[in-house]
């Protein structure tokens, strides 16, 4: 079972974008027992991708296109599979209906451009875009399945993981697979490996780990392989069983659910609300709460306090206390959690200052250095972190570690 | 002048890793204006390394190979390489006195695996790779040149730059290339590409358009190829100087500018200060604008008041308008910019308030409707848009938007 990805455009090819599209369906597909034998970039000529094709088959079971399906006129790419596979393109009414409600409730009119869309090759079995213009078209020829999706990595990922995977998987039934990603925040993956040493080595030979990290997230992925499903499950749940003691505060969850959607999920079930006073994370932090779908039922707002007046003033922190230890201190982020806990009338509150960076450091409080507090009903914790020189990296490690923070005081 | 760029090794196939040496060479050839027709990713089998090589042997005149080349067991490409190009392995005294120089240097000894690294290709140019064990290789076979490094990016780029990429230009001269990336905001691609359609109809042959959408920003690249830099630079400005005038509040930059910013710069000229006051978009405006170094300089904070007892409380919205035109409105949002504005003591301010989905809409007011005001030392402006039903593409849509409207008023 060989797979050939392909992806369609220039954008790569001129160096402008990194190929995420094709890392993300290598990864899916090797997961689920599809070896993906090679990925090529190409342009859009008719030609390349002519030639492309024809090479592939007979060659893989499976070759997954992406890119060259926008509505802009250079993409000729549908003309081009319409021939391949020596059809013509037919008008799709559904599509063309589906194109313009979609576009009527962003509140543009369709033009010409989306009407082309409609235009599908006729034998093509067709996938429905929820999230875009261009659909999903499926193929065969000579035992080789070809599948085209548009560029997009949005578009292109709900479509993938909602109709063509789960069709790709009947089409080809493949060997058991059961795997598991362990998420973890708060320690880098060179001391993670070591404290997970004994564990690791000690694991059964049929599962696999990989470490998967991330700024300030490290996914510890279990891959088991095998015949029974039910057995590899099993197997896998107990080696998590025995990280877990490894790994107490550290593990907030499984299979690539995002922090804010733990912590999401533990004020919902307290029936409990939430503020952030930030400073140096700029709002980041009611960013990520606020990504999550519902999270006006437990969120309430926030204060970004960048300039110090607006601490001392919305906030009310102790002007005196600022001037002696600093907007960078313990006793301002305390300050920062518990009034604005107070103002906001919550339940729970995140107070963040620090030095992001690339200046403002000084050799007492150098560039990465955030103090972060979380203010319970009952109790103000507070600790003082070091994440290093790199702004964004700081930003991002800051509101992920706060929130695991926040976390251990719902569990 | 066409290049193949490929890489060797299982770690992008299996999607572990993005391909960041392609994209890297891909943007520094065609910068040079060596066109990168394809990029491959293969397992490192020698019958798929020859397979391919055996492909590309007078269809480019260049082929660029990363990867295959470290110390362990399963590379086999050297040799690979040497069947294909007719040769065999020789040993090179001084290419193994530097890897035992530069392994001593790291405190540790060379093995039989770094021996072998001494063994290359009898027709191989060799390039001395100073931060690792395996070196370059520059083969020719048909008119075709084919190089060969290794895959840690490191190393890989510092050879690139320092020797292998000289050699190429001494080896093929090259045509001028000069090409200039117009960001555009607030216009969907297809509406963009109607709008500038005979502009884009008459541009000379030898420039070259090419859009590249993300959520909320069209890039539109344009990339002239000719003899002299110079005349196809004076081309390209003039174009864009005609273009500026078909979307003259849409351009806010060039080459990749983010909106923030260019938003930044105009703020800190202005010596301007900033606030913001956030409903759906929770805080995203506020972290787009602090994840800009130096900020601080011109933003001065956030409300985000995602429950309404915010907008009233902490923001003074007037209870009585909420109530009526309800939290999606002209007026609310209005209220939120002014006194936002008013109580952070800044020059200008953003309020939006929206319904970023996917529940909370009604037929009037449905997912995607979003109210954005902007405060100025002078007057208040306000706008309704509908961004449609994903909620992540609303905030971030909507940040966007919020931003040039900001922009138009900074110019």
């Amino acid at each position: 079972m060989e797979a050939h990805i392909v992806t369609i455009g220039d954008e790569i090819l001129i160096g402008q974008i990194l190929d995420s599209n094709s890392k993300w369906l290598a990864e899916l597909l090797n997961l689920s027992g599809i070896r993906v034998k090679q990925i090529t970039s190409i342009s859009d000529s008719p030609k390349h991708i002519k030639d492309t094709l024809h090479a592939s088959l007979g060659e893989y079971d499976l070759v997954i296109m992406t890119g060259g399906l926008g509505p802009t006129k250079d993409d000729l790419t549908k003309q081009t599979l319409a021939d391949f596979f020596e059809t013509e393109l037919v008008y799709h009414e559904e599509v063309d209906k589906r194109v313009r409600k979609l576009l009527a409730l962003r509140g543009i009119e369709a033009n010409e451009m989306n009407k082309s869309q409609a235009y599908l090759p006729k034998n093509a079995r067709i996938f429905t875009n929820h999230n875009g213009t261009a659909s999903g078209m499926w193929f065969e020829k000579l035992d080789t399945v070809f599948i085209s999706m548009p560029g997009v990595p949005f578009e292109m990922k709900t479509m993938f993981e909602k109709e063509i995977f789960p069709a790709i998987k009947r089409h080809f039934p493949t060997k058991s697979i059961y795997y598991k990603t362990v998420m973890t925040q708060g320690v880098v993956e060179s001391h993670l490996a070591m404290r997970i040493r004994e564990w690791e080595e000690n694991l059964p030979p049929f599962i696999k780990l990989a470490y998967l990290p991330q700024p300030g997230i490290v996914r510890l992925r279990l891959t088991a392989q095998g015949n029974e499903r039910e057995t590899l499950k099993e197997a896998v749940e107990k080696e998590i069983t025995k990280l877990k003691k490894l790994l107490p505060d550290e593990i907030f969850g499984y299979d690539d659910i995002a922090l804010e959607e733990v912590v999401g999920k533990l004020l919902r079930k307290k029936k409990a609300t939430l503020a952030t006073a930030e400073s140096c994370t700029g709002g980041y932090v009611a960013h990520l709460i606020t990504s999550i779908a519902g999270s006006s039922d437990y969120f309430k707002g926030s204060v970004v306090s960048y300039a110090n007046e607006i601490k001392t003033g919305i906030l009310s922190v102790d002007q005196t206390t600022l001037e002696k230890e600093g907007a960078v201190s313990q006793e301002v982020v305390e300050q920062m959690a518990a009034n604005v806990k107070d103002k906001f009338n919550t339940d729970y509150a995140i107070g963040i200052s620090g030095i992001a960076g690339p200046t403002g450091g000084t050799a007492e409080k150098p560039v990465g250095t955030v103090w972060i507090a979380i203010a319970t009903p009952d109790k103000i914790i507070s600790q003082k972190f070091l994440f290093g020189e790199h702004r964004g990296r700081n930003i991002r490690r800051s509101a992920l570690q706060s929130l695991n923070m926040l976390r251990l005081q719902l569990i």
